[in-house]
C-alpha cells in the first residue's frame, strides 16, 4: 500500500529496534554514520540545530502536517514511546513556527528525545533551558492553526530523504541521517569499523604521519600527472 | 503627514509607554506576545541574533538610512532616551555592516537597549563582550560611508512591519515583534492570560496528559474523517 | 606565469611574513583591518564561523580543488608550516563536507591555525573541541571522494576574494579579510593609528559626548538639508 | 484606525485617482516614477513578472492573506471596479499558489488590470494566453484552502512596502512602485519632467556625446581625486 | 528490496502505462493534476523550465547521479524508449551543468520526450532550438566528469518527491508533478472531472458571475465573523 | 603593481585581441569554449541574462564601483572601442539598479556590444528593444548615487573570476566565461577542436548510437561494478 502523501491516516503500530543498538550510533555521529552506510540518507544541510554540541538517536515517529498547520503534533504524541524522535514533513513547503516549548513539554513526558522538522519552530531559549533538542529549517515566531488533517507514521519526505516510521535517525551538529531499520545491524557494523580505522589514523596523523603516506596515495598523484614546482616561475605555460 | 520614505527629517518629540508596561513584555516573549495581539507585527524571520539567550522590550526611535550609509545613526543617538530601542531600515536592501562596537558604546551611554537593523553589523565579538543586543539581517565587515541624509523618528518600514516611532518592540531568540504604542494595554492583558492558559496547560501536559484531551481534539479529528489502523496493510486504497 | 584555475600544479616555496607582524592583526580584527587597508580584501559574507569569539591570522597556503573532491587537502598538509592558514576553494560552487576531524588532526599536527573554506565541513562538535578554528560556507555531513587533481599555493579565487599564497588571512566573528604580503607593513601601520583614534572616540562616547560632536557633523548635516521638527504634525508636505 | 494586520474586514469604498492619470504613469515606467518620488516606494525585487514587456498601472484594491489560504480573493473580487489592481499580501511569507486561471477570468470579467501578490501563483501559461498579467514572488502549482479570514482594502504590508487601498500600482519589468494616491499629481508633474530630460540627454548620448561632459563631471572627479595612467606600471604603490 | 540510494544498479524492466491515458495528462496539466490526486506529489518549486508554454508526460526512466559526475545519463539512454521522460537525482546537491545538447540528441534519437534534473544543465539556446524540453534546478556551463557509478531505474529522491521507475510525470510552466504508476486511472478520472467543473466556473466567472455566489461562500464567512464598513472610520476599535 | 581593489584609478590604455579571433568565440559558446580551456574562467551561475538566445564575445573594459554608486560607469564609457565589453563588480555585494537606457544610450553609441555587471540592473524592456545585450545579478528599479570614486581597467573580481582589462569576456544563454589575453589563440584551437568532435559526435547519436559504445564506456563500468538486473526483485541485499 502506497502511503506517501495520503491524509487522514494514523498507524499505531510501528517496529521499533533495540535501543542499545540505536544508542551506539550516538557514538559515531552523523558523518561517520552516513560514510558507513554508503553516502546516503543524509538530510538536506538547511535541517540545523537550534543548540550546539548535542547528538540524538531514536526511531522515528512520523507526522505529515499541512502547510501552516500543526494539528498532527498532537495526535503524534500519543504515538510515541520513549526514545522515539519525531520527524515532520509538511506536505508543502512552510517556515512557520509550528512547534514551541508546550508539545515540547508534552513530548518530553513521553520520553521523546527530540524534534526533526523541516519547518519553523519557536520558543528556542525556552526548548535549550529543557534540554529538548530541535533540527528545523528555520526559527519563526509566527505561529499555526488546526484545521487540516494530516497523517502519523505513513512514510515522509522530509528535506529530501523518504523516512517510514521506525526508521532510526541520528542528528547531531553536522545535520541529520536516517538509517533503514532492516539495515541498523549492517550499518552499525560498518560503523565500528570505520570508527576504529579512524581512530588508528588519527593517532598517526596527529603524531605527525602524512595522510599522502598512510592512504600511499603518492603514486596515484603521480600517475595523474600532479607536478611539484620551486616557485611559480618554474611552471610552463 | 505621510512621512514614510521621506529623508531630510528629524522629529525630536516621540510619545513612549510606561517602563513598567514595557517590562512586563520581555517575561511573555516574542511567541506569546504575537499570538496575543493576533498574529500580526512579526518581523521577517531572517532578523536573527547575534548573541543567545536574550531578550529586550524597549520604545522605538526609528532610523531611515541610505543604502551603504550609516550618518543617520549619529543623528539619532541624540534623540534616544534611556529604555529605547533603535530600530534601522535602510531604502534598499543593503548587506553591509553599518554598525560596530563604538556606536554600540555610544547608544549604550544613553542606556539605549538594543538595536534591531535591517541590514548587517560587525564587531560582533565585541558586542557580545559589551552585553549590547544586536538583532540584524546579516553580519558583514564591510563599512559605511557618511554622505546621504535619511530621517529619525519617522515611520519605517522594516523587515517587512511598519514601525512608528514610540512602538514597542520585543525581540528575543525566536525574532523580533512590534507592539503598536496605542495598542499595548490590550496586548499585555491579552498575554497576562495567554502565558496563565499556557502555564497551566504546561503543567498537564508534563504530568502526561494529552494535548488530544486537553483541547477536547478527539471529536473533530474523527469528523474530519481522520482513521487510526493497526499498520499500513489495514489501509485500504 | 598565471596559474589562476590551472590544475596539478604544487608550488613548495612561498614566501611568509614575519610571525610578529601576522600576530598583531589578531589586535585589531577584521572590521578594523578591512577599513585600514581601504576596504578592500573582504571575503563574501557568507563565510561564517562554526565557533564563536576566535580570531587568528596567518600565511595562507591556498587550494584549489575540484567539486565534491578533497585530494589536494592531504597534498597541502605537507606544504603547510607552523603558523600557516589553509585557504581552500573549489574550481565550482560545492557545498559537500570537505573537511573533518582527521585532516583537522593532521593539519594542527603541523601548526596550521585554522581553516578558511568556500565549501561545507563536517564533524564541528570534534572541531571545536580540538580547538581547530574553521570559517566555510557551510555545515555538510556528505563526504567527498578523491579522483581528481587540483593545485596547491597558486593564486585563488576563495568567496570572491583572490588569494595568493603567502598572502596574510585574518578571520574573526564578523567574517575573513585578505592582506597582501607586500602590503603587510603599511596595513599594520594604519591599523594602529586607526585603532588608537578609535580607542579614543570609545573613551569619548562612552563618557556620554555625541559622534554628532566628535566628528563635527552639525554644519554638514545641515548644508544637506537636515530639518528637526517637534513632532510630525509640524512639517509640511 | 490603524487596521494594518486586522482581520475580518472588508472596506467597501475606496478612494480612487483620476483613469488618465493612472494611465500617464505606464509612459514613464517604474524606474522613472520612483525616481520622480524621490526613491521611495519599491516592492521589493524578488516581485517578478511571469510575462515580458509588459507594463500596467491602477488602483490598489488591497488583500491580506493567511498563510495557505486564499479565500479573501473571493471577497475581494466584488469590491474591484475597471482599472483596479489586486495587491495581495499573506500575514506571514508562503509561496503557494494562491492564484490562478479561474480567479484570472473574475477578475477580468470585473475589468481589473492585473496581480501583485507576495506569494506563489499558478497556470501561468494560460494566464499569458488570457493577457492577464501577473507579479508574483514564486511560482507554484500547490494550492490553498479556504478556512480563514483576511481582510480586503486595509492598508498591507507587500514586499516591504506599505499599500493603502487607493494607491496607485505601477508595474512593469523592473518591478513595482506604489505611489501614494494624495501625492499622484505631485508624481506625474517631477515623471513628466524626468522624463523630458531623459529624452533630450538620450538623443545628445546617442549623438556620441559623453555623460562625462553632459553632466559636468570631470572636475568633481578631479577633486575626488581619480587619476588618469596610461598603463599599470605608471601607477605608484 | 529497498534500493534507494544503492549505486551500480541498473534495472532493465520497467512497467509503463499506456500512451494514450498518459497523453490525457497534458490537457490537464500540473495545478490541475496535482489537485485531482489530493495535492501531493509535487516536486520542489525551485525546478524550472528553460522553455516557454511547453507541456510534456511520460513514463519516468529514473537516474541516480553522483554529484558532478553525469556518467549514469549514458547508461540510461540504453534503458529508454519512446514516450519516457528522464527523471535524474544527485546524490547530493550539486548545480553543475549536468545536460547539454549531445546527450538531448542521444535522448532525442530515442524518442524520449524531455529531461527532469534537480541540477543544472548548458546548452540551453541549443535544446530550445531543438524542441527537447527541460526542467531544472540551475543553469551552468560548469560540466561534469565521468567518474564515479550511479543508479538507473531504481526510485529516487528527486525535489522531494519520491519518483519510481514507470511513475508517469507531468512538467509544465507550473512545474512538475508525479503519477504513481498504479494510480493514473483514478488520477485520470478525478482530473477530467476536475477540468469539466473548471470550465463551467470559467464560463460563469468570465459571464460576471461571483465565486462568492457560485460557491456559496456568504453564510460561512458571515459565520467566520467577516464584516462589512464603508470605510476604515466605521471600524471600532 | 597590485591594482586590484585600489580605487580613483584610470588606465587608458588596454591591450585588445583581434576582432576576428574574438568573434569565432561567439560560434562555440560558453560551454563549449569553458571545456576547451580546462574548465575555468566560469562566472558564477547567479550571472543571468535579461534576453534570450542572444550571445556576445568582446575585450572587457573593467570597472569597479563602489555600493550603491554608479559613477565610475560614466568614467567608463570614455575608454571605451568599438566591440568592447563592460565588465563591472561592485566592492562591496549591492544588487540597486546601477544600469539602464541612457547608459546603454552612451555605450551603443560606442560600439559597446554588451554589459556584465555582478548587481542590479533596470529598465530591461527598453535594453531588449534597444537591442543591448547585458548578463546581471539582479533586476532592480533602485537607483544609484554619484559620490565615490571606482576604477576603471584595473584587475576586478567579478561573480567569483578576475577578469584582467583587455581579457575576452563570452557570454551566452548559459551564463559568462572569460578568456585570458595571452590564452586566446590557445583557447580557440582548442574550441575548434572540440566543436568538431561534438559535431562528429552528434551526427553519431542522432543516428541512434550510444553514447555507451561511442565512447567505449561498458568496459570500465563493468570494471567498476555496475550490474543489470531484470527487474528490482533480481538485486541482493
Amino acid at each position: 500500500m502506497n502511503l506517501l502523501g495520503r491524509t487522514g491516516i494514523v498507524i499505531e503500530h510501528v517496529e521499533r529496534s533495540s535501543k542499545a543498538a540505536i544508542e551506539e550510533l550516538v557514538a559515531y555521529g552523523v558523518a561517520t554514520v552516513h560514510e558507513a552506510q554508503g553516502r546516503k540518507g543524509l538530510l538536506a544541510p538547511y535541517m540545523r540545530p537550534i543548540q550546539q554540541d548535542k547528538t540524538i538517536a531514536g526511531s522515528a515517529v512520523t507526522v505529515l502536517v499541512s502547510p501552516g498547520d500543526n494539528w498532527m503534533f498532537h495526535v503524534a504524541v500519543e504515538q510515541c514511546q520513549p526514545g522515539d524522535i519525531l520527524v515532520v514533513a509538511p506536505s508543502s513547503s512552510c517556515d512557520d513556527g509550528y512547534f514551541g516549548d508546550l508539545l515540547a513539554t508534552s513530548l518530553q513526558a513521553c520520553g521523546v528525545k527530540g524534534l526533526i522538522v523541516e519547518a519553523g519552530v519557536r520558543d528556542t531559549k525556552t526548548l535549550r533551558e529543557m534540554g529538548f533538542p530541535v533540527w528545523s529549517k528555520s526559527v519563526n515566531a509566527q505561529g499555526t492553526i488546526k484545521e487540516t488533517l494530516g497523517s502519523v507514521n505513513i512514510p515522509v519526505s522530509c528535506a529530501g530523504q523518504l523516512v517510514n516510521p521506525g526508521d532510526i535517525v541520528l542528528a547531531d551538529d553536522d545535520g541529520v541521517v536516517v538509517v533503514r531499520r532492516e539495515e541498523l545491524e549492517t550499518v552499525l557494523i560498518a560503523s565500528r569499523q570505520r570508527a576504529e580505522i579512524e581512530e588508528q589514523k588519527r593517532q598517526r596523523l596527529a603524531a605527525g604521519e602524512l595522510g599522502l603516506d598512510i592512504y600511499n596515495m603518492r603514486p596515484r598523484l603521480l600517475e595523474k600527472g600532479l607536478k611539484y614546482y620551486k616557485s611559480a616561475d618554474d611552471v610552463g605555460a
